[in-house]
C-alpha cells in the first residue's frame, strides 16, 4: 500500500517540484525500507546520484543538515581542553607513501582511485586520491615532531575522501564522501588512549544531544578494526528497520604509524621515543543515519537542532482580498516575532510557505515529508478567533495557541520535539534489544526480531565468523573495557570472555 | 641585510619551533620580496609544501585565517536577498561532460588531473578531477530547471579543486586549492547581470571590511576572461611589492552553459527559454594576498577580523616566586576579563604566551612575526604600578594602560588596528597609482614606479598585447561600465574607448 498524502482541493496538475509525485511514490517502511529510504532522500530534496559511479550531489536541504552536524562537531573539537585545531592536508598522496604501513595499505588498496595523468602528461609516479589521510599526515608529522615539547598535536581536517566501493547508496556509502578526520600525536600511551575515548564521547554527544539518535559506545573486534589500528571504537545506532549503523569511529593507533613514518621525539628522559597516535572520523553517512533513525511513513522527522527549517508557517488563503490581506499580515508578524527569538543560542529558523501555486494540503504534506519539526497553520477564521494551530512533526499532535502569544511557546515546543524524538528512538532501541544464551536463540532473534542481540562470547574469531556466515549478523561492539560475561559463549559453549552485541548492519 | 630580531637575554640554544632561526632568515621586503614571502609563510607557520607537486599543507595558524575569511564570506552569501544556499557537487567529472562547452574545455584542458584507474581496474571512461564545476553543475541544472518557477537557483559550494600549474607558490598558486564557487541560474539577462555585480561587491566588502585590503572592482578584457564567460569582473588589490593580485572573480556567463548543457525552462510566456548563468569564486589565494598587502619587514600584520589570536599577553618573569606568582595571577585575571568581551559580535581571541622555555624577547619577536594585532606585556614592576604596556602591531606604537581598566580599552584598540591597516593600505595604493598619457610614460612608470598605471585604451587586443610583451604589465581592469576616457590610446594614439589600468601582476 502506498502512503496516502494529506491533500485537499483540486487534483494536482503540474508543479516543477512535483510534490504529489514524490508523496505518491513513498512506500511504507514496513513494505520496503530501502525503497522508502531512497524515496525520502529524493522527495525531501536531500541528494541525488551524479554521473561518476557512486558519487552524489548533496542538495541544499541535505547540505544544510550536514552543516548543522558539522558545526556541532567542529565547535566541540575546538572546545576540548586542550583544544583541537583545524588543518588541511592535500588530496593527493604519492603511491609509495601509502605502502609504508602494511596493514593500512592492504586494507585500502582495493578501493583506491588513482591519478595517472596530469597537465597533459603521464605522471612519473601515480597519485592516490586520499581514502583517509594517516599516511600523508604521519609523514608530515615526522618533520613537525622533534621534542616532547611539540606534543601533543591535536589536529582535525574537514575534507572529501574517495573509496571505490562497489555497492553504493546515497549518504550511506558513496565513492566520494565528506567527513572530518582527526589525527593526533601524543607523548604517552595513556594520553593517546584517553584522546581516543574522549573523541568517541564527543561523537556520542553530537549523536544524542544534537541528532537525537541514541548510540552505544563500544569496542570493535579485530575483524572489524581500522587497518593499522590497535583498537577501534565506534558509536552504533539502531535504524527503524532494526539494522545497526556504525556512525563514527575512533582509533587507537598505538605506535604503528610512528614506526612506519619515523615519528620520533626527544623525550623528557633525553631518549628518542616513537609517538602514539589516534585518528577518528565521522562522515556524511550521519545524514543517512538521521533519516533512518527518525523517519516514518510520512517522511523525515528532523530534530530541531539540525533542521534547516524549524518552524513552517502555512497561511490558509481566504476568500476575499480582505481575508487574504489579514492572514498575510498576521503571518508576517508571527514570522518576525519567532525569528527574533533564539533556541539553543541561535535565532529560530522560521519560514512561511507562501508558494502561490500550491494548496495548503500539499504544503502540509511537503512539510511532513521534509520533517520540519513544527508547523503553524493560520486561516482567516483562526485570525478572527485570534488563535493558531501548531502541529508537532514527531507525534502529529495538534494544539491551539493564542495568536499573540504563539511565539512565546515555540522554544518550549522545539525542546519537546527534540526530546520526543530522542525518547522515541531510545524506546525503539529498548524494544529491539534482546539477550541470547544459546546459538539457537541468537539465530532466531536475529532472523525474527532483528535489532541488537547481546550474549556471551569466547573471544574467538571462529565463533564470530560462524555467526556471520549463518545469520549475516556481525558483532557491532563489545564493552569499552573487556568484562567477564559470567556465562558460556553463545556459539561454542566455551567460557565467555566478553559480552558481544550482534546485529545485521549497514 | 637580514632583519635583526628584538631579542634579550642569553643566546638561543634549542627550541623545536626554532624562532630565532625563523627570524634570522627573514630578508627585508626591499631586498627580496619573494624570499620574504616564503620565509613569512614558513616562519609564521602558515603552510608548507607537500609531496605531490605543487600541493600544500595548510597549518593550523594559516587555516584559522582561512576559516575567518570563509565564515565572513559564507555569512554574506547566506544573507543576500534572496539568500544563497550551499550544496556539494562531486569531485569527479566524466571527461566527455567537460567537452561540451568548447571555450571552457580549451581553457582548462592543459591543467587537468585525470583518474584513469579505480578499484584496481582501468576505468571505461577517465574521470577528471574538477578544475571548477560549471560543467557538472549545469548538466545537473538541466534536470532541476523546468519552469520559471524553479528559478533563480542561487547555490554555492565550498570545495577543493585541482589545476596542474607548472609554477606554484604557497597560497598564491597551488595545484590543489580550497575555494568557494557560486553557480546561479536566472530567468533573465538582467537578473544574472545584477547577481554577477552583487557578488563582486560581496567580495569587495570582505576584502575591505574584513581583510582590510582595499580593492578595485573592474571588468576584465577579453584576453583575461574566464573560459566560457561573456564578461569577467574582478577585485584587484595592490601588494607591497607594487604588483597587483587578482583576488576574486565574478563571471557573467550569459546563456553559454545553458546552450551546452540544454538548460531550458518554460517561461511566463509559455515558451521555452535558455537560462542565464553566473559563477564567482575566491580561494585560499586570499591568504597570500593578505600576507603581501599588510606584511612588513618584521613579519605578518593581521587585521583583527581575521587574526586567529587578536591579543597576546606576554608575562615578564619576576625574580622571586612571589613576583612570578603575582604576575601570573594578574595575567590570568586580565586574560579572563578580555575573553569575556566581544568585538564585532564574537568573543575576543586572547592568549597568554606562557611557554616556559622562551625569553620575553623571543616571544615579542614571535608575536610580531605572526602579526598578532595587540601585545600586552606585564612584569612585576608593572604589576606593582598597576599598569600594563600595549603594543600595536600595525604601527609599533606603545601605550600604558591602567591594569584594571585595560580590558575596557581592547575593543577600541582592535578597531584602531583594523582601521589603521586599511588606511595604510589605501595610502600605499594611492602613492603607487599613476596616470600615463603616452606609451613612453606608461613604460617608464611600469618599469620604475610599479603599482597601478591608468591610461586611455583604444580597446584593441593588439595594443594590450604590445604593452604586455614590452613591459610584462597586463590590463588589470577597465571600469565596470565602459566609459569614454576622452583621450587617445596611450599605446597607438587612436581614439580611446575605455580607461585601462595596467600593472605587473601575480
Amino acid at each position: 500500500m502506498r502512503h496516502q498524502p494529506n491533500t485537499e482541493g483540486a487534483p494536482y496538475e503540474h508543479h516543477p517540484n512535483d510534490i504529489l509525485g514524490r508523496l505518491m511514490a513513498l512506500p511504507t517502511q514496513a513494505e520496503d525500507f530501502p525503497a522508502w529510504y531512497q524515496e525520502v532522500v529524493r522527495g525531501a530534496d536531500l541528494a541525488e546520484n551524479s554521473l561518476a559511479r557512486g558519487t552524489m550531489v548533496i542538495k541544499p536541504y541535505g547540505y544544510a543538515i550536514w552543516e548543522a552536524i558539522r558545526d556541532a562537531l567542529d565547535w566541540r573539537f575546538k572546545h576540548t581542553d586542550p583544544p583541537h585545531e583545524n588543518v588541511y592536508f592535500p588530496l593527493f598522496i604519492p603511491q609509495r607513501l601509502l605502502e609504508r604501513e602494511k596493514e593500512h595499505v592492504e586494507g585500502f588498496a582495493p578501493e583506491l582511485a588513482v591519478v595517472t595523468h596530469a597537465g597533459g602528461e603521464e605522471l612519473g609516479e601515480p597519485l592516490v586520491v586520499r581514502p583517509t589521510s594517516e599516511t600523508i599526515i604521519w609523514d608530515t608529522y615526522s618533520r613537525w615532531v622533534q621534542s616532547y615539547r611539540d606534543l601533543p598535536l591535536l589536529y582535525n581536517q574537514w575534507a572529501n575522501v574517495v573509496r571505490w566501493e562497489l555497492r553504493t547508496r546515497l549518504f550511506l556509502r558513496t565513492t566520494e564522501f565528506l567527513w572530518q578526520e582527526g589525527h593526533t600525536a601524543h607523548e604517552t600511551r595513556e594520553e593517546a588512549w584517553d584522546e581516543t575515548l574522549r573523541m568517541l564521547d564527543v561523537y556520542r554527544q553530537v549523536a544524542e544531544d544534537v541528532m537525537a539518535v541514541p548510540v552505544h559506545m563500544g569496542r570493535k573486534t579485530a575483524s572489524e578494526r581500522f587497518p593499522g589500528a590497535d583498537e577501534t571504537f565506534a558509536i552504533e545506532a539502531l535504524m527503524r528497520d532494526r539494522k545497526a549503523l556504525q556512525s563514527g569511529t575512533s582509533h587507537y593507533l598505538g605506535q604503528n604509524f610512528a614506526h612506519a613514518y619515523e615519528v620520533q621525539f626527544l623525550g623528557r628522559d633525553g631518549e628518542q621515543h616513537y609517538a602514539y597516535a589516534t585518528s577518528w572520523g565521522v562522515s556524511t553517512r550521519l545524514v543517512g543515519g538521521l533519516i533512518m533513525a527518525h523517519g516514518d511513513d510520512t517522511g523525515l522527522r528532523l530534530p530541531p537542532a539540525v533542521a534547516p527549517v524549524q518552524v513552517m508557517i502555512v497561511p490558509i488563503p481566504g476568500k476575499t482580498d480582505e481575508e487574504v490581506g489579514s492572514v498575510q499580515g498576521a503571518v508576517g508578524k508571527l514570522r518576525d516575532a519567532i525569528a527574533a527569538r533564539s533556541w539553543r543560542g541561535v535565532p529560530i529558523r522560521v519560514k512561511v510557505d507562501d508558494r502561490d501555486d500550491l494548496r495548503p494540503g500539499y504544503k502540509f504534506a511537503d512539510s511532513e515529508l521534509r520533517g520540519i519539526p513544527l508547523r503553524l497553520d493560520l486561516g482567516f477564521r483562526d485570525f478572527q478567533a485570534n488563535k493558531i494551530t501548531v502541529t508537532r512533526r514527531d507525534t502529529g499532535q495538534k494544539q491551539e495557541l493564542g495568536l499573540d502569544a504563539a511565539s512565546d511557546a515555540i522554544e518550549g515546543l522545539l525542546d519537546d520535539v527534540q526530546r520526543g524524538l530522542f525518547d522515541d528512538a531510545v524506546a525503539f532501541r529498548e524494544a529491539n534489544s534482546h539477550r541470547a544464551s544459546t546459538f539457537d536463540e541468537l539465530r532466531q532473534l536475529i532472523a525474527d526480531a532483528g535489532g541488537f542481540v547481546t550474549g556471551s562470547w569466547c573471544g574467538d574469531a571462529t565463533c564470530e565468523a560462524q555467526v556471520k556466515s549463518e545469520t549475516k549478523a556481525t558483532i557491532r561492539f563489545v564493552p569499552l573495557e573487556a568484562q567477564d560475561p559470567g556465562a558460556p559463549c553463545v556459539v561454542c559453549g566455551r567460557p565467555g570472555v566478553d559480552e558481544a552485541t550482534w546485529a545485521i548492519a549497514y
